[in-house]
């Protein structure tokens, strides 16, 4: 297929996605997630990718040297990404090993905990190479077993269906992994998907070494719990909010199963918020990690409300030094949104605070330069002025 | 003196700095630099700062309670300054113990290398105040001798005159200091000021790590030097490049001093780049950090330029999974600007790369929430594709 004259510089620059107006045409009869060389106008080469003429994002590029695309090309890229990490994340044996095109694999996403792999394939692409891929991410990792979570909605763009089961192996009813001193476990096969945030490993031990026996704290949005968790490890009065009571029972059986004790507070997390103001709690440090409020570029405004009203009401409630770190992981909200929203909060609360840490993504979910979307989780730490 | 209504939502909710068109109106007499009351158009009092009719910035804001502005209140200010510091700066003993209003004292800027203060006094206010501001600093620094470098053109602008000379105990012609395993020093009262930039030692110590010994290291507008000495100490086979010939001579003297070589490389920085490639030269790290190329917002285009040649020069000679540091200093150039230019570099080089960290000042060099000027130094550190 050849692309658009206009299209060519930013697809050539290693940038792997194209949309329907990039592309000028495309030899007939292509099936859903054919690998196709990518043209310039004039006929030469710049890469290979997968092509689906129906889903939203028609073109994934693969490589730009035009290889081929098969096993030996998979394991490159499993072999990369693990060498990319290694080194990099220490004290768990749970992982991102391979996180779509940050590792030049658009559509695989892959966690490891301990032996047991989970994989999600996600475009019509990966889909017809399914076999390849799975012989090298098994090769790679050395996984004993494995299991698939590809029942993401992103796939019915695609055309195709939802799946789920066992890979290879004897896949546990329940997985059991670590991070740091905590055990943790998850039923892989289980249809209510309650799972780990593995991108948050840094923020939790940040936290985490922020709070002294005793000391509150407070997990807004925690959702499993693995903040809370932490900070109970460490000694300190955990209180996670959460308005989903699944995700709050596994987090009360992990704090159990962990040997610590956490307070639940089920409901919406602003509501809970403007309750423990009213009943004088002070905390030590709070954490307001919300799901995804800005999917689109148009829904930053409203996040930024939210995020405003969560911090105001933390900042209020927080001790003289002590810490708020305010995260989000939509693309479209940036650092900047972040620290406007806490300015803002910090003057509704009459108070002002110190920027001590801006973070990012861990190592095993990569930055990739060419792919700007890849920056996805972006953090501030804020200390409350004394 | 009164806000004007549109002005105090911000400097209420802490913001410093008031311009011309923020103030209504301000009572006769008023002397450079006095102390003001700062009042809402309806009389209510926000609290207090300094104000010079004639200078550019007419007020900048001291507290927001309306308390004194006397020898306890400049007290106060350095001692949570220290306290903010304590245990976050290591291996070191040479840090900045006042970052101006992003420790709450707009105007006065103090470094301390073991026990010498440097000090730097910027406007009318804290001219008026030098006194109780010097006795505050010598008291809670327990600095012995300290020197004055107010030679600041800032200072004109202010009406005042540039000064410089002794404090106050034995300034020793050769100031001596440690970073690390190296030992640093400086002649506090030399014409030519030849200093050290404090705020980039937590990247001089990120790209040491990143050098194995025998490996070749390149210092891009090296200045004095910090990032090929530690690199040097670390092993590397540093090469520095800067058109100060003063600034490379006292880097010779550091290395001779530290017993380690840099190779000195003098001129303009792109076009000793391109003498670099031309030589065929290859590089495990490069540190690309320029002084300020945006001083003002319009020259974000230019700079972004120069950033993107020095990039496209250093991807090229880097070694894959080499790593490449791109730092500025400038309030108006962002981390989406860097990352922007290292893009366009990246494509001109035929190369991709992974952003494995995206660093900030260090805490002796603040962030404060309400004032995002205080945000200055920032980075990106991306590792060359394999």
């Amino acid at each position: 297929m050849t692309l658009k004259p206009a299209s060519v510089r930013r697809i050539a620059g290693r940038y792997p996605f194209g949309h329907a107006g990039d592309i000028q045409d495309a030899a007939p009869g292509l099936a859903p997630g054919d690998v196709v060389d990518v043209r310039e106008p004039g006929g030469s080469l710049i890469g290979r990718g997968y092509f689906n003429a129906d889903g939203a994002t028609p073109l994934r590029m693969l490589n730009w040297d035009g290889g081929d695309i098969d096993l030996n090309f998979y394991r490159s890229r499993v072999r990369e990404a693990l060498a990319r990490r290694a080194g990099r994340i220490a004290d768990t044996n749970a992982l991102r090993v391979l996180h779509a095109e940050a590792d030049g694999l658009p559509g695989v996403v892959a966690d490891q905990f301990g032996e047991v792999l989970s994989v999600q394939l996600r475009n019509a692409g990966v889909e017809r190479h399914r076999d390849l891929i799975l012989r090298a991410l098994r090769e790679e990792t050395g996984a004993t077993s494995a299991f698939e979570r590809s029942d993401t909605g992103e796939r019915r763009k695609e055309g195709l269906e939802l799946v789920s089961g066992v890979l290879w192996g004897d896949v546990p009813e329940k997985v059991t992994f670590f991070e740091d001193d905590l055990t943790l476990h998850f039923a892989p096969m289980d249809a209510q998907k309650t799972g780990f945030f593995l991108d948050q490993r840094d923020n939790r031990r940040l936290m985490r070494r922020l709070v002294q026996p005793g000391q509150p704290f407070l997990d807004v949005y925690s959702y499993t719990g693995g903040f809370s968790l932490h900070a109970a490890k460490a000694g300190a009065r955990s209180t996670a909010i959460d308005k989903d009571n699944v995700a709050l029972g596994v987090l009360e059986r992990e704090a159990r199963e962990n040997g610590v004790q956490v307070g639940l507070r089920w409901g919406d997390a602003l509501e809970q918020l403007s309750a423990l103001e009213k009943e004088k709690k002070t905390f030590q440090a709070v954490v307001l990690d919300p799901p995804t409020l800005a999917k689109r570029k148009d829904d930053v405004p409203r996040a930024k409300r939210i995020f405003t009203d969560g911090a105001t009401s933390a900042l209020r409630m927080l001790s003289p030094g002590g810490h708020l770190l305010i995260s989000t992981c939509a693309h479209y909200f940036r650092v900047d949104d972040l620290l406007d929203a806490a300015r803002v909060a910090a003057g509704a609360a009459q108070t002002d605070a110190e920027v001590v840490a801006i973070t990012y993504q861990p190592a095993d979910h990569p930055h990739l330069l060419s792919v700007p979307e890849s920056l996805y989780l972006k953090s501030i730490l804020l200390r409350k002025q004394t």
